[in-house]
């Protein structure tokens, strides 16, 4: 574990860079002061960048839509990978026809629709349709009732024998300053443990949605593991996940681990990341480049 | 573990009878269909009864007048033990002043109400009085905006470091013959789960329940704990927890416990109960009293 | 939650001090130094102690004798409750006859030895008593052969549908200034998983261990709880078993919880103790007594 | 979910079929009678294997020679992917000098062996090398004294931040008809849980054990998951870790699962094999080739 002073000098020891959003990229106020130079270096010295999120709540297109708001417009949606598209993955492979029930708004939802394949708010499912449904998916915190729509999904999972599936496994997401908001990954584990089944959960720290990103770069061209590396602000999800994945890793303290905290959690939790650094903006010093 | 017929005898080898209430004297239908013929024994036979139920939705009057109703009139509320008396023990012996907040219905938070100290509905916490919150209570799944009051709990957490009360450790309870509900202990676990802290609960298969009902006796006789069996329908709850007591104890198969499933159930878990009956209800033969 | 400088203090507001041992009594190195002057206070103001201990491995008066060991003479073995002696109680009221089988130092088994009923070490189950052995008890984490016995204790569980009983909660006990030693209790948590069974566990922070001391005392005379005092080391076991039960409670910081670490581990956890205090030693200044 | 008669129609369906070892091509009684049929009619039809298993005793040479010992001479080492493999890609891509400590045997041990980087059993830390301690394994259960080098391991990973690595998540394993052996896994869970540290866990359900698999098949040719099959006894590893990684999968009841409890069980977890079926033998029938 080494502290590096400029997010610079970890760019400039790799080829390609994966990087998590929140708490990287961007905050509860928007993107991340200075962020865009560090997008301008990597296209300038010609280094690769992905952007890996636990984030199902969207398409990588509105995703990639959301930091051109913001002026960053160099975000490609190629270069996006979200535990959304894994659950897309999984259910054009496993779930060939019949309804696709889910939580979540429609906007989640309608990423994950597909030729002879339905997709249908918890809501809707009724006497006249259960027996169709193939899949249950938790898409996203918002978009229906909670009351009605949690009770409701309890009891379909205890009536049809169908996979269930976590497309976003954060506790919580922050909302502002000193306020969290409930993630649609807590309300799946309430689910799970009520119902007694086993869920399949797509997002950091599991390694599928590393693999993903890998398996696009190399599509294109040869690398190797040594040569890419994850920048997160999380130890429990980007850091653990990009270690066991086998990449080198980078703890920024722009996000959940306060600069004060880094070290004592590390300590606590043993995940070490291979480096520590203030935050992922590329200090220029008018001489660099 | 002995399969009895009819729990006539049961109540012939004890002085005092612990019943659970869901699944043992009523169901989601209403009263058990001939549990009047046990409490008439009890009553002729001069033995005596507790019920000691996962409940904080209402008070022990209001409980007993919900047998009442259905025309069990013998439910005297002196004998009704639920754990939200419990709840209601710890808040005036801890608790001595300020604000309890609370998720639940206004008749649940009504009966923890006392001197000098106000209950106050998760929804009304704010800005101006979140600093004399001095503990907060899981009472009822109902009553409150599920969305918005669970949000608002798990940031009330964060924000002030008091005792988490859960008044019902329940993770379900039956609605209808196919539909269960989810149930406030398990909207607990989950928030406790996000805030990373510890709660306190109260409810079966947790020993304080039981000891109240032993107080309760012992405060009026002498008692010996070979003289009690608990009676009820759920082996992670009401059997294991009477057996950790020290207490016989009898599965009925009227409730959450199929009949079966009870002897494969009894065998995956390793809690067995000293007696097995179908239910709880005493059959006449026109000769036996 | 309040600063004491003195525990003196604290005696004076009670009637009756629960005591932890380890961490709060003594150390790995043995007694904590000058404990020997708040006992001699507690019996020059005529106030009560117990000492409640999550300890399987000896009886009550062993424990008594380790204090004379160090000179502390004045513990009396009657104030004593392990949780070894709740394992006794349940296994008293609740296996007649047969074998219990341990895991454990013979001293730890000759405890929990009755008439009737024989104890018998994991080891020297086999295939000619293996059909009476009615309970398993995991007493202590010394006295056999880790992975025979381990191993063997899994299989018994397998065959035989009886109750296992844990004697000791904890997980780890300190051994030396920089070592701890893995406790029986672990190794119980271990075996329960794999055989996926529910066991029945005796010690902090459940309630039957405060509920054994609070019976003792009534036997003698009237006691309400607001007159008891928790002193314990640990707030997870400790402070929120005596919390929990109703009891205020002192943090002390000579143990598990270190000086620097208590207030932020308070907050980290709600786990909130009445008053936080050194140790436990009543500092005398000549004047006072 | 379709019961499947025959398991040469599993083979006609797919490309490439991964099977599961332990369960499925052997037991604890040697290999399963009729599965060298299996292996010929791939030969024949000119379809490829893989094994995917939870194994970090041996490496895959060894492994295979434990299959050639048996008599099935078909099995190329190359078509092995173990979870030991997997520790090995990690440790060298993450570790790359110092000691890494392990419990497990030398056997074990040796595998992950690299030059400028040592391999020392846990019983051989002391204080003279401890610092160079950077990873921690847990490769086996056998090998290593359980009292002795468990409490050390506790104490290393107290003392050392480092990356723990559990090269077999398995929780036990079949010994015999009646008896099963605790599994290196179940004694990382009791360390971990003590540390309080998050361990790295190699082994299906994982998927990146499917994916090292897979990795293999894309260096030689291109493939779709669709047309992978993947065939194991265990509905908590193999099936749904399969499922989760796309892949259609059979249960077989030669295992784990056993025929009378594969429905109940498929309906209790909501783990749902694309096929059933009893074994993975081809029965010939002197005519199919």
């Amino acid at each position: 574990m080494k502290r590096i002073d400029n997010f610079k000098s970890i760019i400039d020891r790799y080829e390609i860079v994966f990087f998590d959003a929140f708490g990287v990229l961007k905050t509860y106020k928007g993107l991340l002061p200075g962020i865009e130079k560090t997008f301008e270096y990597l296209e300038q010295q010609g280094k690769e960048y992905y952007i890996v999120t636990n984030d199902a709540s969207r398409s990588p297109l509105q995703l990639a839509q959301s930091y051109h708001k913001y002026g960053l417009n160099i975000i490609d949606p190629e270069r996006i990978v979200s535990s959304g598209m894994l659950t897309k993955e999984y259910l054009d492979l496993k779930v060939n026809g019949g309804i696709v029930a889910y939580l979540g708004t429609p906007e989640s939802a309608h990423y994950i629709d597909a030729e002879g394949r339905q997709t249908l708010p918890v809501s809707e499912v009724n006497s006249t349709n259960i027996d169709k449904v193939n899949a249950l998916v938790f898409m996203d915190d918002e978009g229906f009732d909670w009351f009605e729509d949690i009770n409701k999904t309890v009891n379909l999972l205890r009536k049809r024998t169908i996979p269930a599936i976590v497309a976003n496994t954060d506790y919580a997401y922050p909302l502002s300053k000193n306020d969290i908001s409930i993630a649609v990954g807590s309300i799946a584990n309430m689910v799970e443990s009520i119902v007694g089944k086993e869920f399949i959960r797509f997002g950091k720290p599991d390694s599928q949605m590393f693999m993903f990103a890998y398996d696009l770069i190399r599509e294109r061209r040869p690398i190797n593991k040594k040569n890419i590396v994850m920048v997160g602000d999380t130890l429990f999800t980007d850091i653990i996940g990009g270690n066991k994945f086998g990449l080198d890793t980078v703890l920024v303290l722009s996000g959940n681990t306060l600069p004060g905290d880094a070290e004592s959690s590390i300590h606590a939790t043993g995940i070490v990341p291979t480096y520590i650094c203030e935050n992922a903006v590329v200090e220029t010093d008018g001489f660099g480049f």
